[in-house]
């Protein structure tokens, strides 16, 4: 059966994994490159965009493992770019990684406003979802066709599916920095089921925090 | 100049270094022990109760370092334990440490409520303080005389230091627990001053992320 996973998530000691005030020359927010700057330093992450270079090691291997058997991804509006409100006013926005983005396969982005999908270079389809949270999971376990299901961020959806009880596994990049202000996943309302930690790794950068869910509230997935 | 310091201090990859409901019976709150369990293996935890045992490595080195140098510690009052209000009704409490508490130099309590001070074994004394963060501190650089103070906890506490730009260095004890529910130090109203990451060193259950001041409003320690 697919499961939802949610791979090199990374965030801060703080809790953030995103920093405040998103913007087209901060994809990640103000700071946002101090929590994802290790992720762009792996050769994974090169490949993923059909080039060289790159370091291997503990950060590559989660990066390569975390693309690993997964079908299709779901991302949230802000993850997909950062222009807000009706799609007719920002037709030409595909997203932030060019015309061969780094997934291969089909992503759902969550959004209040309905658009026809769109096809780039290297297997990459977004499809836009006005229909929630499961309604996403749904088609994108259609699509994974037996592969897993990544939920790729940013931090409001990964919220909505821990607090819906839908993640099956979720791995988390600690980085050590402490951000001040952004946008943090977790709070006492956050986590409907019961995680164990069933792997936990740490580079020079980066701790490495492997979870599996053991019970609780959600069946999905 | 004396620096005041937060040593060893647990947080869950949540973002929680205590769970809810403490009491008598769960010091840290419910799954409290998950948070610190870590700490109690530590050869350096035996010794501070005059006792053999426990494992060196990382998660020890990081423990004796967290007391080296330390002539005075602050804590809140739920750190001194689970009685809330006045002292009239609870006055043969003496802390959750037995008679000769781990502590072995002068120990400030905030509270509300005035207490005689309560000489223990082993040079602890604890300290009643009423007027509040600062005069605390005021108090336990004084009676450090020239060693460092050290901010013991809780959350509550340590988020007041932080908030009021106070703290000096800042070491967090990441463990790979998703505790779900609990108390946090961090949101973002807390920091105040920024912090620069120093040390980043993982053991097989804990990594520590050891920061210090680099600005900020703050003026104190």
């Amino acid at each position: 059966m697919a499961r939802l996973r949610v791979q090199n998530f990374a965030i801060t000691v703080d809790g953030c994994s995103a920093g405040p005030d998103q913007s087209l020359q901060n994809p990640g927010g103000i700071g946002g490159e101090r929590i994802l700057g290790w992720v762009h330093e792996t050769r994974s992450f090169h490949r993923s965009f059909g080039r060289d270079g790159g370091q291997t090691g503990v950060d590559d291997d989660f990066m390569a493992r975390g693309i690993d058997g997964i079908g299709a991804t779901i991302m949230g509006r802000n993850m997909f770019g950062p222009i807000r409100g009706r799609w007719e006013d920002s037709d030409e926005w595909s997203g932030w990684w060019g015309d061969e983005p780094p997934f291969h396969h089909p992503v759902f982005v969550l959004t209040h406003h309905p658009r026809d999908p769109i096809a780039l270079g290297g297997g990459t389809v977004f499809h836009f979802v006005t229909g929630g949270i499961e309604d996403a999971l749904e088609q994108a376990v259609e699509a994974a066709d037996g592969a897993d299901v990544r939920v790729g961020g940013g931090p409001a959806t990964v919220r909505q599916y821990l607090r819906a009880g839908l993640v099956d596994e979720l791995h988390l990049a600690i980085v050590p920095v402490l951000l001040g202000r952004g946008e943090r996943v977790f709070d006492d309302d956050v986590l409907t089921t019961d995680f164990e930690c069933v792997e936990f790794v740490s580079s020079p950068s980066v701790a490495h925090a492997r979870f599996v869910r053991v019970g609780g509230a959600g069946s999905g997935g």
